[in-house]
C-alpha cells in the first residue's frame, strides 16, 4: 500500500493518561485509537496485525478439530439465572434493565450460551466429543482499565468449548489444546509459560494460565529458568529462591507477567445446570463433561508490543507484522523514482505485503516513522544505493546492500 | 468435514414464534440459533456462509481503496452529544447510565466515532480523499424484530466512510461504491435494484437503497421491469401502472422488498459538528465532505435464503455455500466405503470444500438433510452407482452419472 494514502499518520505525542508501553507506541504509530478508558478502536495498520493474530489462532483451533461459530453479546437474564451468574457477576456485567422490557446483559463469557445451544444437538455418546469456538466481542466492566489493549472493557476473545463423555477423554483433549496454545504464542513471537492457576471467577481447580514475562503484566509468577516449571505466585507451593519442585535446581525466580491465555476444566457445572445430559452406551443418562479455553487476540497484540520494542518503536515479529517490507524511496530523480515504483509494482504482483513510503518527506522523518511502525524489514532505494537496495533488519539493525533480484528471492512466498 | 462430527444436526421442528422463511429454514438446518427475539447465534455451518459473504464484501471494498479497521461498540455519551444524537436516538440506542459512572451507549452506527478519529489524521487537502470501512457488530433496540436474521438487535454491519475535498470528488466515489455494491449482491446471488430513497434516521437527500424483491421484505418499491428504474414507494414520484419516468414504457410495478444496502451523502453535517476541517490549496479552512455506505452481511444471508429456497430447503448460490459439494455414502460394503473415503480424502487434498455424510442413516434421511442444508451439488456413492458417482444439482434437480475423474475436474479450483 502507498503510505501517502494511508488513513493514519504517526504522531510524536501521546496523551498523558496512557501509561503502558503498548498503548503509547500503538497510539503514536497510528495502530489504535482510544474511544474512552479501556475501549480502543483498531485503525487500519492495527487491524492488519489483529487479523493476523486471529488467523493464527483460527488455524490452530481448526487443526485440533474446532468448529468456528459466533454467539451473541446480547443475552437474556433468564439464561444467566440458570447458573445464578446474573447476580454473582454484578460487578463485571453490563446490564440493561429497562422498565417494561425483559432485562438484557452483555456477555462477558459464553459457558451459559454454548451449553444451552449444545443441548439442541447433543443427546447420545455418539454426539461426543464436540469442539466449538468463536472469535467474538465480549464486554466487561473494568473500572481500572489502564494497561492499554491488554486489559479492556470491550475485547475480542477466542473462546473454545469442549464436550466429552469422560474425564479421561477431556484430559487427552486438554493436553492437545495446551500444545495448540503454545504453538499459537510461538507463532506470535511470544514465549509463554504454562502456569498452575490460582483460580478466578471460574472453578479454582484444574486450570492453567499461559503467562508471558514482561514488566507490563498485572500477574506475578514463580518460574524455573531451567525447566520452565511455573506457578501463580499466590499458590503456596514454591517461592523464588527455593529449589524447583520439578527439576530440583535452584533456578526458581519470580516476575511481573501477562496472562495471554487460560484453560479450564469445567467438569459438569454447566451441564448439570442446563441439564445437558447424554445417553451412554449402557443407555444411562450422564451429564456432559466440559472445558473452556480462552485467548484474547488484542491482549496477545499488546503483549507482543510490550516484549518487542526499543526506544525507537515497535519491532513486530514477522508472522504478525502489518506488512513484511517497508519500501522507502529517497530522492527525487526520475530514475530513482522509477526504480522504486517498478520494484513496488513487482512486489505487489508477487503478493509480498509492502508498505511503500513514497511521501514527500525527509529521510529523517521517513526513518523515524519506519522505526516507530516496526515493520521487520526496511528497504531503501536512493541515489546512494546506486541501483541496489539497502535492506535493514528492524530487530538487529543489520544492513546489507542487495540487488532487486536478491530482494525478490528473499521475500517471495515459497 | 465429516458430517458425523458436525456440531449441529437438522431438525424437523422449529419453534412456533418464527414466522419468516429464513429463520425457519436456517434454524431447521442448524445454521443459526435464537438467543432471544432478534438475537441469533451463527452455528458452524451458518458461520461459514456468513464469512463467505463478509469476504466478498471485503474484497470489493478493498478494490475501491477501502482500508479496513474496527471501531468500538462501547461509546461515550459525550461523543454522541456532539451531534445531539444521544438524545434523538433514545428509542434505538442501548444505554447504561449507572450511578457514579460516565454514561455509555452501544453504537448503532459510527459516523460520530469515525469523524472524531479522522480529525487525528486529516488536516490538509493532501490527506484527502480517504476511505475506511469495518465489519463490526452494532446494536439497535428493535422492539419488533420478527424477520429472522434480516432485522435483528445485534448484527454485523459493513460500514464504509469516505472523506472528500469537494462534492464532485464525492460524486465520483459514490458511483464507484454503487457499482461495487451491485457486484457484491451479484456475487451473493442477489439481484438488487438501486432505489431512490425516502430517507430515514439520516439526511433525506442524496441517498440510495439497494432493494431485493421478495415477499419477506419490510419495504415497498416501485420498479420498472424494463429498465430497472426503482424508487421507494413512499416517494411521490411514480406509481405502479404509470409510465416509467426513465424509459417511458408501462412496465412499472410495485412489490414487498428487503433493503440489503444503503448509501448516503452526508455532506458536512458530521465534519461541521466535529470541526473536521482541511486546509485547501489556497490555505483556506474547509469542512470535509463525507458519505457513508452500509451493508449487513447477516441481512444479505437472510435475503439469500428468502430468494433461494424451495419446499425441501435452502438452495445456496455457489459463492456463499457452506461447502461446494455434499458427498453422500450409501451402503455398507467395504468396497463402497473405500470408494467414498478415498474420494473424500482426495477432494480434501484438493481444497474442494466437501461435507461428507458418512453417517449411519437411511438414504431417505440423508437426502432430506442434503436438500434442507442446500449445498449446491450432491454426490452420491452407492452400490447402484457401480463405481461411478451420481451428481445432482440442488437447484435444477438434474442428475448425471460421472466418473471420479470427471468429478474432480469439475470442482478443481483453477
Amino acid at each position: 500500500m502507498l503510505q501517502s494514502q494511508l488513513f493514519t499518520k504517526t504522531s510524536r505525542h501521546v496523551s498523558g493518561d496512557e501509561t503502558s508501553i503498548n498503548a503509547k507506541l500503538l497510539t503514536q504509530a497510528g495502530y489504535i485509537d482510544k474511544q474512552m478508558a479501556g475501549v480502543y478502536s483498531y485503525l487500519p495498520l492495527g487491524w492488519r496485525v489483529f487479523r493476523k493474530i486471529e488467523q493464527i489462532i483460527r488455524e490452530e483451533m481448526n487443526d485440533i478439530g474446532g468448529q468456528e461459530m459466533e454467539m451473541t453479546a446480547l443475552q437474556s437474564k433468564e439464561l444467566w439465572e440458570t447458573t445464578s451468574r446474573w447476580e454473582t457477576s454484578e460487578q463485571i456485567m453490563y446490564k440493561f434493565e429497562e422498565k417494561g422490557a425483559a432485562p438484557i446483559g452483555l456477555a462477558w463469557t459464553h459457558e451459559e450460551a454454548v451449553t444451552r445451544i449444545a443441548k439442541r444437538f447433543i443427546n447420545s455418546y455418539r454426539d461426543l466429543p464436540r469442539y466449538v469456538y468463536q472469535l467474538q466481542t465480549k464486554f466487561r466492566n473494568e473500572p481500572r482499565a489502564k494497561s492499554g489493549i491488554i486489559r479492556t472493557r470491550e475485547f475480542v476473545m477466542k473462546d473454545l468449548y469442549s464436550f466429552h463423555t469422560t474425564e479421561a477423554d477431556l484430559d487427552v483433549y486438554y493436553e492437545q489444546v495446551k500444545e495448540a496454545y503454545l504453538k499459537i504464542f510461538k507463532r506470535c513471537g511470544l514465549e509463554a509459560l504454562v502456569v498452575e492457576a490460582s483460580g478466578g471467577a471460574f472453578t479454582k481447580k484444574y486450570s492453567h494460565e499461559f503467562q508471558v514475562l514482561t514488566e507490563a503484566g498485572e500477574d506475578y509468577v514463580v518460574y524455573c529458568e531451567a525447566c520452565k516449571y511455573a506457578q501463580n505466585k499466590d499458590l503456596d507451593k514454591a517461592k523464588a529462591g527455593d529449589n524447583c519442585p520439578q527439576c530440583q535446581t535452584n533456578k526458581l525466580k519470580d516476575g511481573k507477567s501477562v496472562e495471554v491465555g487460560n484453560i479450564f476444566k469445567l467438569g459438569t457445572k454447566f451441564s448439570e445446570a442446563f441439564k445437558l445430559y447424554f445417553t451412554d452406551e449402557q443407555g444411562k443418562q450422564q451429564p456432559v463433561i466440559m472445558a473452556s479455553y480462552g485467548i484474547g487476540p488484542g491482549r496477545v497484540m499488546g503483549t507482543i508490543v510490550e516484549v518487542h520494542n526499543d526506544k525507537d518503536g515497535i519491532i513486530w515479529p514477522e508472522n504478525v507484522a502489518p506488512f513484511q517490507l517497508h519500501l522507502i524511496l529517497l530522492g527525487e530523480s526520475a530514475e530513482i523514482k522509477k526504480q522504486a515504483e517498478d520494484l513496488y509494482k513487482y512486489l505487489k504482483d508477487q503478493n509480498i505485503e509492502t508498505l511503500f513510503d513514497e511521501r514527500d518527506e525527509s529521510a529523517g522523518t521517513k526513518f523515524k516513522d519506519a522505526d516507530l511502525l516496526g515493520i521487520p524489514w526496511r528497504a531503501v532505494v536512493s541515489e546512494k544505493t546506486k541501483g541496489k537496495i539497502e535492506l535493514r533488519n528492524r530487530l538487529t539493525g543489520k544492513i546489507e546492500l542487495i540487488s532487486n533480484k536478491e530482494l525478490l528471492n528473499k521475500f517471495s512466498v515459497q
